[in-house]
């Protein structure tokens, strides 16, 4: 048997684990020091109730042979599909329920749909990145080429029509970045693909950060984009499921590549290989969108987001140049004194004891950026910020 | 873009729905007869009692802050790995806990783990078969070999020197004939693999139907097969997980290839393209292990089998030959009178309301063969065999 070389050029990733033995050595020699961790990529707030009572109720109908669910639909529930599909309508996004994915969260989906695509495809991935878009194509063995998200194009790359690629990554609010495209810089992508005949990959897991009606939530907001566009969404973040698992794909009917249906071809590969998302789990996804379940997701989402603005707020005092913290549970910000990344982080963590991410972890055009996040509490994201005033006003 | 055009080869199945059709068709037109199914596919009994006690303890640690859950290991926790060595230990398999990984079901694990293997290698499939391990090799366009398991073999078809495969797939106790490979059976298949450098894929979905010693539950009990073997797992029949989503899949850390650990290689896979299984059904699967839940769950399982053994006394009475029953779910009998396997179902329905699956539905070695199982009540069992035998008699 042959393995699939292509893992032979899988890079490895040491920027969390040389962030965490960094941490560990300063905690150690410097056991007064209240270190604080503005570096969090998961949340901490815990479930919403409307979820917790969803998630109870749907255990006791496991436990009762008139009520007990085995196999479901692979590709989920009615009851959570029709109410994802009214949470696209909220923002005038009209779905047939058959183009609507329930999953076990966008990491895999953002994976998994790969599958559907032929290995000699060209692959357009933004620099700074969320890694598993390029190791998942590394694994296939694909051609990627590189477009360079910087302060030059505020972190938000627009079509280059000199070269022809077959698969775009957005990912919009963006992680590392927070950046958020506009409606007309997404119409651009949205024209750049349908001209090439190209596949948009839209992840929208950070959708429900974007306030306003200015800021499109869904990339089915621009026309067209059912001709070119999958969307990958996440209850990770908008409701605290990175633990409890679930997420959802939107792949539209339209979408016909080699007189193939995406949409079919999305199907067979879900019912070939995976076997649906526990009822448990949908039940309580489905709570998410009742009026009780959205009331509480927004004030834990308001909490971030007041974290964020703390954070923002800070910089815009001390004319520190960043993008997100607006739209996005992220912020991304220009390394004071113009250090590198590393010793950036290194700095925060040497002199006031705040640990964050250096943006080269994400890539070449992540050097001399720094990534902060706003899942800590207010109290300690307060006091971060204070010490981070200090040190450089 | 183009698409990954192998999935134009894939065959679509009508197995399920021409069965539907049939039924509700005959439903129809006999609204006065009680159609009994011995034909589902899936559990009916509700979840054991101790895994509900701890999916809602798990519930309760989801809503607090001090307790809540966020991401966890891609490859699950500590506590339910454990509790799977410690069932290993039972059967006389040491693992160590790097070489387990929590999945969300054996169908995405036998599914995804090709992600590993070159598209040349070459597969071996027996017929009847399963018909995701088909198709999810189609869909990577590889070539597939199949080999005969068929009355003159007892369904348990043993390896050809003269044909060179890379990677074998065995699923024993076997879905859908039921028949169970002995040690000295396993042994010439480890052998064979060895010899061969080719890798076993082992289905071992149904192994908690398995009594008594002398059968293996884990192809581990067999020498050398760490150097060979990938071993998929699943709660699902064993203790009703079919809608509650949890498996589990063992790769030992002695299968090198291409100098290359298939443990690391499955570890990077899964942490790159899965996000691991909830938190919530990790919990529930760990009571599974508890004393009260082994006790629970072989309740239910002893009702399965007493229902297999209603069906096989029926048919030892009426002389018909058959494998499973005994160590399985499924019971494969051999059409009376010598029908073919539609004519066969249409019999049964006709005359006495009894709903099974057509053989030929699994392969062409199926032909002339039948599936029954015994997931229906006693009752609906006692009362389908009793009218069968009369039919029969």
């Amino acid at each position: 048997m042959d393995i699939n070389s292509n893992y032979k050029n899988l890079n490895e990733s040491y920027l969390f684990s040389t962030i965490a033995k960094k941490v560990n050595e300063f905690a150690k020699t410097n056991p007064q020091n209240r270190i604080i961790k503005l570096g969090i990529g998961d949340v901490t707030l815990p479930l919403c109730s409307a979820v917790i009572e969803a998630m109870h109720s749907a255990v006791d109908e496991m436990s009762r042979k008139e009520t007990f669910k085995g196999y479901g639909p692979e590709q989920g529930y009615d009851f959570l599909k029709s109410a994802i599909q009214n949470y696209y309508k909220s923002h005038n996004v009209s779905l047939n329920m058959n183009e609507i994915f329930i999953s076990d969260g966008a990491k895999s989906d953002l994976g998994n749909i790969l599958d559907l695509f032929d290995k000699n495809n060209t692959v357009l991935i933004p620099d700074p990145v969320y890694p598993v878009y390029v190791d998942t194509n590394v694994m296939a063995g694909r051609n990627i080429v590189f477009i360079d998200a910087n302060e030059g194009n505020d972190f938000l790359p627009l079509p280059d029509y000199s070269r022809k690629c077959d698969i775009i990554y957005i990912c919009s609010p963006n992680n590392p970045t927070g950046a958020v495209y506009n409606k007309t810089q997404l119409s651009q992508w949205v024209d750049y693909a349908i001209k090439n005949n190209a596949i948009i990959l839209f992840d929208a897991a950070y959708e429900s950060f974007i306030s306003g009606d200015d800021l499109p939530k869904s990339i089915y907001e621009i026309e067209n984009a059912k001709k070119c566009a999958i969307e990958f969404c996440s209850f990770s973040k908008t409701a605290g499921f990175t633990g409890t698992r679930c997420g959802y794909t939107v792949v539209p009917e339209e979408l016909i590549f080699n007189e193939m249906s995406l949409n079919k071809m999305w199907l067979r590969r879900q019912t070939t290989k995976f076997n649906g998302v526990p009822y448990i789990v949908q039940r309580g996804a489905a709570a998410v969108f009742t009026e009780e379940g959205q009331k509480q997701i927004h004030e834990n989402l308001n909490y971030y987001k007041q974290n964020a603005k703390v954070i923002s707020d800070t910089l815009d005092k001390l004319n520190i140049k960043y993008t997100g913290g607006k739209n996005s549970p992220y912020i991304w910000l220009k390394c004071a004194n113009n250090l590198n990344s590393w010793d950036f982080f290194d700095l925060l963590l040497n002199k006031i004891s705040v640990v964050g991410t250096p943006g080269a972890g994400f890539g070449k055009n992540g050097e001399n950026w720094f990534r902060l996040t706003s899942f800590n509490t207010l109290e300690n994201t307060n006091e971060a910020m204070e010490r981070f005033y200090q040190l450089f006003k």
